[in-house]
């Protein structure tokens, strides 16, 4: 088996639905991940012990995914030394995601966290790879091939449309 | 020395102007309280051991404060069984206060956090003996009567304001 | 029958389905409580006299739910000197709850209301419960029993999504 | 001397400059008015005893001036068959005035508050007057005086822009 | 036939599912009114004829309901020596009803318009009538009996939900 | 005298600060204008015909500035068939300007007014030059010189920069 | 085949359903137009090409529809001499089209974009038509046609209420 | 002279107080960097050139800081394969900063900005070390100590609020 170097973990289970994209995407980029469920306020011993161990592991970036009061992506970036990307989840408790995205992006001086768009996971598995390609040549190359693709399938709809308007 | 019965704990020494009308109150409501540093990022640490062990030094309520993306609150009510005051500071790093108010309001099913106004410190500090006063009528007792000054010092307004329109 | 330690209370029937959730806590805790309507802007006697007489009646903590404009929390926390928890309900007819919650949360230096989230009123009901637990050791440990469980559910979770991904 | 038509209150008299100019417009109209501090958290039976007598002493409207969660104007609307105007007031405890307007503007059905801009004090005063216009030809009268002087004062300034312009 | 005393306007039949709960609650109070669409927007001149000549007409109150960058009810009060009351509607091309309420609320000084909550146009209704009762005993006392008649629904309910917990 | 193509006008005299940067821009980029002021609600008849006439007098495009519950430049695209340029000025009387904007972008289906940026009359008049560099070619070369001169400007700081770094 | 005047352009295909209503008034009011797909953030080069070219192609106006952070349209008007008309588009990933609207509207002083309402392509569709309109006097016409039509139309509905009334 | 790793780049000179505390901290944590000013909407071709070649110049991670409608880091991530981290900076044309909020962090799917908090420059500075360190043993070895150090002030703090309390 692999050593995952992404770690995806969320505040709860009803978050999976939209988390799930950071994997497929990653899936898609062949970045090995690991997923699971670490609630800041559920499990806090839990979240503790992962965040201090994630980087002895072999883990070089963490995605952490919450919503409403959303404390999971701060503290774990309190506790590790590595990349944190924060996702903030538009869930059911959530005012409009307003909350989700305030308490994940406002993080005081010295404890960063990297947050990407509301429901944005997809978002959060492309920068895990674009940070790890920063040191890996492969991971990076996949990411131009993947820009490329995008901007193709866009082309590839402006054409349909011209299609069906010359009919 | 006299045994606190609350604790008032703030993320920054910056909320210190803020935080500090808590423990002015409950000087004049002559309930005895501790006050602190405890940072949910930047002392995790310290956080846990504080939220765990608060109950068994004799703590009955915690006041905790913070600003942007507050966490402090949240976390100590995740870590301890008592019932936890938050106060959203408006801090200079505050989008205008909301980011500090939704991240300590909008806690998930299962974790309260009893929140005040915005820099709502002094609001804290009475809840808080209003808290202890649910079992203790010496301190109903003060707050019944801090209710009536405070009727009065408003009624004496009234009068001022009359007497200076009969002038 | 018991004397109830809590009073929930609510502006309107229509806020029901949202309140019912701190009964249900409640009797989960085994904390007695009463369940009913008082109306500020409808029935602003009965709410009078219910928030003047609580305190006398042995009620220990009152719960106040409503929507919109919400003046129930705030004007019976003026009239009582118990320890008042406000619930923004997410009401039809409120601007996505911020009117809710603003007008529970924004009291006036003095008058507290300790707020909890929109449509919060699971965690009014836990917070009632660690309220009473400040001086009853029995409730203070179900509180402890209720966070471990959730705990557990968590972790009950974790093994599952292990499981699932282990196939 | 005269009968008070009008009734203006504040929650504080820190609302004082900002409501001052309710009364300033009204004296300009020549309609008589009262002007106290009625305040629904610390004063609570001063402002039921206000609001259940003000018809039956002759007062025809109430403008109630309030800021933060502001209940004055709405308790008020809920005691007394008078129309009532409420002037959101933008108080240093207030999140940008969003409170003040929101908990004033957003009354449940049956119970509705004539509200004002914030700080909006001064057209609180003309709504006063154009109510008792109404019923009375010489306030209305005195209402078209001041639209056309309104629009006077308006073309003066025009006028004093081309002047400036052509030099 | 009787003559109007309040009438009715909107921006659009598309409000209408909203403004007639303005007529049906002035038919219930017994009060004459008329209802009718008048754009600011699309019929302007329209407009200026309706606004100039209304209260000429014996209309006492207007009533101006409309959606999104609603102009209607302000542009009314600028033309007519009556009260005017705004009914901001939350149409479908309105951001959550921000747009309408902040666009009828935000008067400049000189020019007031008495704002009812979002879609609150039933308060509209009981509002003009309040302000035809500030001269009118008999409006007055529908009034009071309204209010009377709305708490013991109330208190109807309570009775129901006791029924309801006693079985 | 030239004849103006572009007509500015603004709903108050304290907007004037704002406006007079659209029109040193259409003086930079040589397009005759007009300025004055139209007030939607205090000199409704002025706006009617100001709106009715313009393009009848040769102007071209319209600048209207206002604040608060801005309705002038939504009035006057309901009465000119000329492009409306609209900006939302941040008066004093303003809620953070969001009241200004959202009442002059928020236009219904078919009347458009063309919004720049909180307080950006300076985009107004390049806007209003764009629009008339549509149909004549030597001010829409004078457009393509103020862009590459905007350019220039940053390349110049840029180079500012360098060397202060390079020292 | 006809030289088109407007380009209408869109980040996504997600996006053609409220395009598609700029397309169909620039039918009515008889302007040629072409529509596609150009994507800032999938399709820079494009966008390049597209934008730097326009003009040269006989284009008159650029519509530009995009969604959540919405760089389309600013950027194009960077890129592009022509006026740039920004529709922003509440499309699935928007907070309630907040992002969408401030993205667009709130560009820096040189770089104006014409914004209209949120989802308001009908009204860019128009405003493109008025611009061309400004030297164009047949087009005028139409615009003067379609806003007569729009009267009518309103004032059709009132006669239609009033016959449902008369029953 | 050493090779950077990390671009800071800005929209305007007048970010540079904000954005010059990424360098400050990057000095700290001995990482190399450039700081320039690239804009998106003044220098557009500047912009494609430095974000196509960034990677080939050995370029790890760029910082982007912009305000408004802040285009800078969307389109620099468009345009590069490398992680860009989005610094919303409240400039004195935004509105409360939420205007440079949203338009870097909404990105759509595909183009992920790591945003940080409004004016975060100082934690864009430290998350571009962590994404350094994910493959620098010794970069990271500095984060650690950072973060140590960041913990004990805070513990030095929490020590003289102490002496003070005990004087």
């Amino acid at each position: 088996m692999n050593q995952p170097k992404v770690s995806i973990i969320m505040g709860s289970d009803s978050d999976l639905p939209v988390m799930q994209q950071a994997a497929d995407i990653l899936d898609q980029l062949e970045v090995h991940y690991e997923l699971t469920i670490v609630s800041a306020h559920r499990t806090p011993e839990r979240m503790f012990d992962f965040a201090r161990m994630a980087h002895n592991r072999g883990i070089g970036v963490i995605i952490a995914g919450a919503g409403g009061a959303a404390h999971l992506p701060g503290m774990v970036a309190s506790l590790s030394p590595l990349p944190v990307i924060g996702v903030p989840v538009k869930s059911s408790n959530s005012i409009d995601g307003w909350d989700s995205v305030l308490s994940i992006l406002q993080m005081p001086g010295g404890v960063p966290v990297a947050t990407v768009a509301l429901n944005g996971a997809k978002n959060a598995g492309i920068l895990a790879a674009q940070i790890l390609g920063a040191s890996d040549p492969e991971i990076r190359n996949r990411i131009l091939k993947y820009k490329a693709a995008l901007e193709e399938s866009v082309l590839d709809k402006v054409r349909k449309l011209q299609d069906k308007q010359g009919r």
